[in-house]
């Protein structure tokens, strides 16, 4: 075990950690990493800093902003009002109104009290392979999921809709997503039948934590009005959706609903912790009202100078063109080398958000092999992960700033990896 | 209505606003803040940016870091393990390793974890006056104090020390202890009672929130044997209290007690989000254990880099010296100026916290009149703040680079409003 690794043990305990044999990293600089030894990567894996590591941009406006002021949102400073505005002209018009927070799990958190606070309901449907955050609430959701039964009362996890494996085969599309549907109707009935009064529907707008499946296209459209229907909120988690990861602004559009309620997070800040939740004008004036909220470290100026740098970067930088046009470039090529290789069972995603999925010849979802190629990716210099229910699915999430060349590199070393089995 | 704050509120909505007419801050110099119309302020309220508005050590730092690299905790970085070294290096032995986060409410949620994994607990004693953060299991403590009475099964909010306003009068120092002592004996019966396993007591380790009370002398190194010896566990939110405030670098040091599980926060960044847990090894193997906690933004090579300037500030510029001996020569003038003013119920505190609690000519708490006191002090160019239970406490919580310099000015101010009446 390296020394730095046994340090880590003895100050910070078993904290998680990537691959098989820990990287070091010390240094990044756009889609490049490098470890302790100069050696260089890849980046295939970091949505976070969205723009490029170590963004010259954002560094300069964080300085700026941090050498002029930062200070709580107790005062007034026009900064966070700009920024707000800003947020919401990218959003839908019935998003009107924004609360700031710090971490993803924050966002869930006010989303949740939000949908309950307006709703007056308690339940909440989320899916069965899901996580959005790890608060003592938030993360219900996720053992709900790996449950895959109500393990506690306010919460029931559906099957994630999905057509790779779907839960009945033979199905024609129309069919299979009435099926999906079938359950959210299920799961307000059951909240009904046990007096629990329903508050929503919580969901990656693009399921990325489920493996980013391939849907049913009116699913999405058709289960926020089943939600609507029994009084419920429609609430979306754009922490790794949004942000043009999707091809499109938010993964919202691409899968085509309306939700009442938005977290973001990750990309906003380009690694400075921010995050927020959009919603209308109504639900937020309720949910302020009844929580007076206040967060020491959000709406703060520093919060607001970054964030803009970061928008300012995707826009002058083109960087939503560039998600959808690379991400579907490096989708083409890969299925092109499926056409070869059986074991890639799946290749699917949206803008730069690529999932491939793993599998035995008999068509079982393969762990160890998808474990086994991100490994030797990690080896050849390319950063990725892996995800879904099963960890089959390889993750390819890079920082927008991710290019064709990037792609072409990475589709050298990954034909080579399935060449050699 | 101004038409920044017209903006505020179609934009966010009503969120919270310090004082009757609001100010907007523009900038920001060690502990002086400007408005927008270039008035100066001395700040007296801010714990978060302790070494310094705009500090420029933490400023080159953070810059510094940002250029070079800034990525999640899932690979190796040495930065990260310097800083929790030496942070853990300033805490009593048996606070052996680290879990960083984002937000003191976050720090909360994880203390809240690990006393729960590591006692096999849920119940909760807190005082009747506190705050924690704002999460929805977190809030629960808020709300059992509020309500003065269980809210929920797991969370009982005995009733906070004092000697000011004692449970019962005429009690020597040792007797009132023994009497608040006896609620938390109460509180662990009457969880036994209701067959909820106790898993400890959380609380700010000098009552901040409350008002910073006096404290019989012993009360919490008894209430931490008589906590240990039902099994449960003592956390101390050292959010407000640590990092020089008390004029020991830790509260806990303070009022005389060793907690088992340390909540950090507020001032450790400066203004960058950054929270930490500290507790033994063992507790934070079983929590890891448990809960595989991941925090995107948190262990940051961008954190440790910022977190050490501030502690690399804190110790070249003596502020722990100075905390101490600066908010010791405030309050001793404070307590003189009280001898002529009856409205100046009781001046208290440690290091750099004073409280000033307001009271009517019958000693009751006059929470008007100490809002008016604010209100005028701010118009004096002096930023300060209400607490405690009844509001009616002038909280004086400055940047530890506040110097005497700072609290002459401030106190010749106080007189001239205190003399008007």
């Amino acid at each position: 075990m390296s020394s730095v690794l046994q340090r880590r043990q003895q100050l910070l305990g078993d904290a998680t950690l990537f691959y098989e044999d820990p990287i070091q990293i010390v240094k990044g600089d756009g889609v490049l990493l490098y470890d302790e030894k100069g050696k260089q990567y890849i980046d295939m894996y970091n949505n976070v800093p969205c723009v490029g590591h170590a963004n010259p941009v954002v560094v300069e406006a964080m300085a700026k902003q941090m050498s002029t002021l930062n200070v709580h949102s107790r005062y007034l400073h026009e900064g966070i009002l700009n920024y707000a505005e800003r947020l919401l002209g990218l959003h839908h018009a019935d998003l009107e109104n924004i609360i700031f927070a710090c971490t993803g799990t924050e966002a869930s958190e006010i989303a949740l009290m939000t949908a309950r606070i307006a709703t007056r309901g308690r339940g909440i449907i989320c899916t069965d392979a899901t996580y959005h955050g790890n608060s003592s609430e938030v993360i219900k959701m996720a053992i709900a999921a790996s449950l895959g039964e109500p393990a506690n009362a306010e919460f029931r996890a559906i099957p994630f809709p999905q057509k790779y494996r779907p839960l009945q085969q033979g199905l024609d599309e129309e069919a299979l997503c009435e099926l999906y549907l079938d359950k959210i109707r299920q799961a307000i009935a059951d909240f009904e039948g046990n007096k629990i009064p329903f508050a929503g529907m919580f969901v990656c707008s693009i399921f990325a934590n489920e493996g980013l499946p391939d849907i049913p296209g009116s699913f999405m459209a058709k289960a926020t009005d089943i939600v609507h229907a029994a009084g419920g909120l429609m609430i979306a988690d754009e922490v790794q959706a949004g942000f043009c990861r999707s091809g499109d602004f938010w993964g919202y559009e691409t899968t085509g609903f309306k939700p009442d309620i938005v977290c973001m997070g990750k990309p906003m800040g380009n690694g400075l912790p921010l995050s927020a939740v959009a919603a209308s004008a109504d639900h937020v004036a309720s949910f302020r009202k009844a929580t007076r909220y206040f967060n020491t470290f959000a709406s703060s100026p520093l919060q607001a100078a970054v964030g803009m740098a970061v928008l300012d970067e995707i826009q002058n930088r083109d960087l939503l063109r560039q998600s959808a046009a690379v991400g579907a470039y490096m989708r083409n090529a890969l299925k092109r080398i499926q056409a070869d290789h059986p074991s890639m069972g799946d290749v699917r995603g949206c803008g730069l958000f690529t999932g491939i999925e793993w599998v035995t010849e008999d068509n079982q979802a393969d762990r160890e092999g998808a474990i086994a190629v991100t490994n030797k990716l990690k080896e050849k210099g390319f950063l990725l992960s892996n995800a879904g229910i099963l960890k089959n699915v390889i993750k390819v999430r890079p920082p927008l700033v991710f290019e064709k060349k990037h792609a072409d590199q990475f589709l050298e070393a990954f034909k080579e990896i399935v060449k050699d089995g």
